[in-house]
């Protein structure tokens, strides 16, 4: 029974996120009943939405339980194995959680899922392969509905979610635009994602200014918008949107510390006849498989080369994720844990 | 040629319209060419849509022209012809502005259309089975997809498009919930269009009242919006949405005079998962012959009983226009021309 570090919900934050939300606690794994499986966790994945749970207020999700380990997806190795599906060896995602270990009770349908790493590295599938490209499918298949020739645009392009919504928007003949936080990013976005243009938004002091900057990189005005971020960003874009556009709501980050970011002008909403929808991808898991086949596809033939920001060690995740909030981070953030 | 008045557009308000936008004019009427028909008017339809025409930016409408006469809806009858399909004595629906007669060339489709007085009377074609009951019927059935036992809200419950909501809703099986602005409107949403409740918005100061008020009115929380007004009012609704509630945007009244009204807290179209849709009634012209059906069934079996506020000649016409924008009509707002 080997030792398992684990991270928990020690306080919420009052206002912004901090390191001492968080306690690093040492326990024992547990025996194994019927039917479980310990997991030692290679990656832990880091996502926006945890900062939403650490918070007790209404959201989507159940918040984040105080003095228990934070949640979050991992992918990892069975290293134990009390239930027949599953042997020593077998790699697997799921959500272990901010620790080196899990019991999963694997008889449980979609606790866990096998993945094959022949083609695709073991942490994309927390990643390109995994919810976040799920989450860029569902928003521009289903929400932002493309059609060839159309514009598209998204917020925090160079990120886990942005560069998954590139490559599946171009496979679908739009021009796609990015939205990201300075040069070193703009530049990933179109050399290296393939995105016909990315603004840094840290080069605009208001929206009226990435408004005008906007409406450079999108001369023909822009058709659908997946939304990461909100605030000054979501108000520029509304400015540019094409009558009858549609936005994906999929991320507030920028309002997740404090009092909510207002929307400058919800009359464009009318003005343009645009549908604006909020979703959550764990809501629509009945096109996981379609998503995750083209996404798998597309990382397999090098048509998305998505990045990763790596975190060694589990005492790194609170710094980590707090860095991801700021958008500190390149790519996917993830930690490696053992 | 009878002599006819005219109320042109004389100059953009700069911020709260006026009076002294408008300008009465005496024309002449033209006589007529090959196919056109004169109609003499017996109602102009006031409409909050007039208000966005006024100003100059951005919107989905034409800005209506300086020096020209305004734009609106009319109702009346032929009194000279040189069309084969009207004759004199016709009650004809149209868009014939703010005056008293029109010329109108009857051969493009959609020009004229002939109505029948037996069982709807003639000023009801533009309200209850007119443009803003298509429009309630658009919102409701198209966007807010209510489903029996659902609970749907709108504001402005009282006026032409809210009292035509709350009859289609009611038919629909839903839970139906009016906001609308003083003791006396909020009586006769109640006790004669059948709303379940009405809350009367003058008695609150600020969105977490109204929110509170809201959640006593419907106490299931909210499935679907119709929104008329915007502002603190949206605010409010917005905290009481359920998961996946629906809200057609059709009016933002409360900021079309100054300065964009802010939307305080977007991040609840996430939170809620929810679809906010923006529509003009006039680009989905295919729902109109099954809305204008549905709507004057329910007003020739006395299910809808709409109100009217109207006013007295022309010149009264700016007036009440004005009030209209101020919430100061009771129902429906008409002037009676000739």
């Amino acid at each position: 029974m080997p030792q398992n570090k684990q991270i928990h919900l020690d306080n919420r934050p009052s206002a912004e996120a901090c390191a001492s939300n968080f306690k690093l606690v040492v326990a024992q794994t547990p025996a194994l009943a019927p039917g479980q499986v310990l997991v030692r966790h290679h990656f832990l994945s880091l996502d926006p939405y945890m900062r939403g749970r650490m918070n007790d207020g209404k959201s989507y999700a159940t918040p984040q339980a105080l003095g228990q380990t934070m949640g979050g997806g991992t992918v990892g190795e069975v290293v134990e194995s009390q239930n027949d599906r599953y042997k020593v060896g077998d790699k697997v995602v799921g959500m272990g959680g901010w620790q080196q270990y899990s019991v999963v009770d694997a008889t449980q349908p979609g606790a866990l899922k096998k993945v094959d790493i022949t083609h695709v590295p073991l942490s994309h599938y927390l990643g390109a392969v995994g919810m976040p490209g799920v989450t860029a499918w569902y928003g521009l298949v289903k929400l932002c509905a493309p059609k060839a020739g159309e514009t598209m645009v998204v917020s925090a392009a160079s990120g886990a979610v942005g560069s998954a919504f590139g490559a599946l928007s171009k496979a679908r003949g739009c021009r796609t635009v990015g939205i990201a936080g300075g040069p070193d990013k703009c530049k990933y976005v179109v050399e290296e994602l393939g995105f016909d243009a990315c603004i840094d938004y840290k080069l605009h002091k208001d929206a009226a200014s990435l408004s005008n900057a906007l409406k450079e990189a999108c001369p023909k005005g822009i058709d659908g918008y997946f939304e990461n971020v909100g605030g000054m960003v979501l108000d520029a874009v509304l400015t540019r949107m094409n009558a009858f556009g549609r936005i994906a709501v999929c991320g507030m980050i920028a309002g997740y510390d404090a009092a909510p970011l207002p929307l400058a002008n919800p009359s464009l909403i009318l003005i343009s006849r645009l549908k604006v929808e909020g979703f959550i991808v764990s809501e629509h898991m009945e096109v996981w498989p379609e998503a995750l086949a083209e996404l798998g596809t597309l990382v397999a033939t090098g048509k998305l080369k998505p990045r990763e920001s790596v975190a060694d060690g589990l005492e790194a995740a609170p710094e980590a994720f707090l860095g991801l909030l700021k958008g500190k981070n390149f790519g996917k953030q993830l930690v490696k844990l053992l």
